[in-house]
């Protein structure tokens, strides 16, 4: 039996076709436009391909992830315009058929890594995605984190030193919240160019890892992860990780008693980029859906 | 059978003797002195009473609570003296000569809401205690978070306004983390008195309120939790409850939703002071001897 999945992001939608074993068969990348125009593409994508299982998303959010609810499947609060409110599981489940499985991008990304990357016999960890926003999805004892909605781990509030970085902040809820503040979105607001055009900045990549050691620093204190996979496109600028894992020992003060959080060759364990790349959504996406069949009442 | 249990706070310690049904049959509570004589006088209290099934231990920390570690059971990195490295399971088993089980004083207060207090039938939630320190418990679809070691919820970072509170922070590790800014021992160094004596002072419980709401809003973004229940002796002043309900919807500005954190009404009941009261740490470590015995190889 073979699978879909989309990693439906705000950006753009990557389509795959898988036989729930961490390979792609085959897959479609196009942008995120009007949510009729951008569900329209991915049916078409899955409609030409063999007979599926079912087909798994995993969405940007907030979306309504439990299943007994009556608007599950919706992407609710969303300030990306036209999409507030769409209901992506109802419309691809119309349009094609087959069961539609949902969760969070980032709970998919983490599902994948567990399967075949970085999470692999760990019980509770954080995969955290540092795009155009910050999401971050989290295992618990070997399951999926949903609670109320699900984390919205960018939207937390970080310490924010207004005299070294003026800027506001990008978020449109909460100003300079850890997304507001460090997402590739607010870089380029702050900057004035995308992140991909300041390689060569130092003050750049310091400020983001700043707050990106105070995001992971807060993630620590109330998840309590066994590690951390940073994926997204921000975190590409090489720079990067090695800033943030240096700058996260120094926030820890040696408090936190494991030789994960203490050691200078240990933590570049602990804070990780995801084995899977960018191929950790879709494959999630597929092994969503492929979960959802095995467990599904006959 | 019955068992022991001890809320073993970092100022007092609270021992009980229960049947596992949520009721006390004794109890009695000593200031925390050194870790011998306090050791001492718990095992005192049990051997005084019937021959016990077990005790369980909810303590202060960190602590490692993994059995698998060499050094399970023992007070990891606390900053109160004398009592770093103390190994609390050891020296019990090795005075009374029966199974003792180990959590966090905050788990094991979660454990005990979960059973008979306010979060029946809950699957996923938090328990935060706000006294001398700042500490959180959490339950994940219904099982104890623990992970690398366990959340120190207290330790997060959150933002501090130096022109509203140039108070430096009373946390010896971070200074002005959230227990650094909100325990305590925070509201006493920065007024100068308890909290207990600043009760009519509007000032202390907005600001605290503020730290509060803070600190609430990064466990919402993370955790999810379906409730957040809070403990401790600084939320017995009346008036606080209410200010941190109503600057954490101020916070959250309608992002999250789901009906408990968008309505006035609905977050009552979203954050709230823990049922079982002050007996909520003695009956969940007695719960949690209870619980290790049933568990436990015949």
């Amino acid at each position: 039996m073979i699978y879909g999945g989309i990693e439906a992001g705000g950006t753009k939608w990557v389509c795959g076709i898988g036989d729930g074993h961490g390979e792609l068969l085959e897959s479609e990348t196009f942008p995120t436009t009007t949510p009729e125009e951008t569900i329209a593409l991915a049916a078409q994508f899955f409609r030409n391909g063999r007979a599926l299982g079912g087909v798994g998303v995993g969405s940007f959010g907030p979306i309504d992830v439990h299943r007994a609810s009556p608007t599950w499947g919706q992407i609710t609060t969303t300030p990306k315009p036209g999409w507030a409110r769409t209901n992506v599981v109802a419309a691809l489940r119309s349009a094609l058929d087959v069961p539609v499985a949902l969760d969070t991008d980032v709970n998919a990304s983490a599902l994948a890594e567990l399967r075949w990357g970085a999470a692999v016999a760990l019980k509770t960890f954080c995969y955290i995605t540092v795009g155009t926003g910050i999401g971050g999805g989290a295992m618990v004892n070997g399951e999926v984190l949903h609670g109320l909605l699900h984390p919205e781990i960018g939207h937390m509030r970080i310490p924010h030193d207004q005299a070294r970085d003026p800027f506001d902040g990008a978020c449109p809820y909460h100003g300079d919240c850890l997304e507001g503040l460090a997402s590739g979105e607010a870089i380029r607001q702050r900057w004035g160019r995308p992140g991909q055009e300041l390689a060569d900045k130092a003050e750049v990549w310091k400020l983001e890892s700043e707050y990106l050691a105070l995001g992971l620093m807060n993630v620590i204190c109330t998840l309590s992860p066994q590690r951390i996979i940073i994926g997204g496109g921000v975190p590409k600028q090489s720079s990067l990780l090695p800033l943030v894992r240096h700058r996260l020992r120094e926030l820890l003060a040696g408090y936190f008693d494991a030789p994960d959080l203490k050691q200078a060759g240990a933590i570049d364990r602990y804070v990780v980029p995801p084995t899977l790349g960018d191929r950790a959504g879709v494959l999630g996406a597929i092994e969503l859906a492929r979960s959802a069949a095995q467990h599904r009442e006959p």
